[in-house]
């Protein structure tokens, strides 16, 4: 493990950290207004070809610290990011086109918010991933106990681990926030409105908005970190 | 026209009136804060086989009153409510089997919205009615261009008006909310999201929720006042 450079901007303390998870290296970063008072934890799970400080991503880092006192990590994902070699580019089929790919996504993420609940206070734990972020998602936020609350989305059963995604998805019981772009042109809306009724949990609603993949509108992203800072705040389900 | 009974509950002062629309007795009721001040105004379209006064018709109408500073009007849909002879029933294939009855229903709230602005002092317009009162609101508000927001839902291409509701909805150029349950046990869901779809307006958005036909999360019926509040604030599109 390192814990490497540490930047402040406006108020929010971002950390680069780097663990070894069975032979993975594991690069992250944390974002959060301090490391000491105990706070609610997002998990930030990136799209594809994106990485752990994609610009949508640090947005949201920045939000979650700076409008709701809430820290975030974010870790690259399978082949993407700071696991690629100097020069290389992500190949999404071969990023997830070992059969084991999704467990290990979970216990890289796994991993990662044992370590960082050892190094900052942490109190209740949510997911916030779209696109890529949910095919990492669904398996972290199904395998986690930890997790009380998700945002996911932009996905569906489609793509390389769709089978996972399947079975993992009735195993999820917390509740959680659905995104899908109407005119989603790379995950049909109808793959994304059969993977939120397979949600096991009762607790789930679905916003549908026009528009393709990538259009969601600023007010939806704002909207859904309201819906984790919500279910994550100490008194409240 | 009359303007009956006045009683006053919690600060909201519901007030009857009975129009006559080319004949047809229309018996409404309105809420509000008060009379004079400028206020934004809100359309609210009951369900079938309930009225102007049903119970979530009531709640909505003093939470827009209360929270919003909102006023609000209904009307007894077509033969429904004080529409109905003593003693009858609500008959709803009777009550849509006129091929006119949507323009009738277009011309009632027209002549509703005219006699409260001559009424009451109102700023901008808005449209809040699910299930029947969605078959009432797509022609409302393709044909009214006084509604600038609308929360519509439950329904879809389906029942008595279909044919109305698909060449309407492409009319429809405002912000509209739209509210489905994924156990839709009446109107099924994928009729809703093809309604969804067909909306003419840019700027809309579809939320939908585990459950049966009449079992909107009260969280989302108070949200979708909150929609209509932003929408109909005077410094706001």
């Amino acid at each position: 493990m390192s814990y490497g450079e540490r930047h402040e901007s406006s108020g929010v303390v971002e950390t680069a950290f780097e663990l070894d998870v069975d032979g993975r290296r594991v690069p992250g970063l944390v974002w959060s207004p301090d490391d000491e008072t105990p706070r609610p934890l997002v998990m930030l799970g990136h799209g594809g070809t994106s990485h752990k400080r994609g610009d949508y991503i640090l947005a949201m880092a920045r939000l979650l610290a700076r409008r709701h006192g809430i820290r975030a990590f974010a870790i690259d994902g399978p082949g993407h990011g700071d696991r690629l070699a100097e020069g290389e580019e992500v190949d999404f089929e071969r990023a997830w086109g070992d059969e084991r790919t999704s467990d290990w996504v979970v216990e890289d993420w796994r991993a990662s918010l044992e370590w960082l609940r050892g190094t900052q206070a942490v109190t209740r734990v949510g997911y916030w991933g779209l696109s890529m972020g949910t095919m990492m998602g669904v398996p972290v936020v199904a395998s986690l106990a930890d997790v009380e609350a998700a945002v996911l989305g932009l996905m569906g059963f489609w793509g390389p681990n769709s089978a996972r995604i399947r079975a993992d998805a009735a195993k999820i019981d917390c509740p959680v926030h659905f995104l899908v772009q109407w005119d989603d042109e790379i995950v049909p809306r109808d793959r994304c409105f059969d993977l939120f009724g397979a949600l096991g949990t009762d607790e789930k609603s679905m916003l549908v908005n026009p528009g393709p993949h990538a259009a969601v509108p600023p007010t939806v992203m704002r909207g859904s970190l309201e819906f984790l800072a919500t279910k994550l705040a100490n008194d409240s389900n």
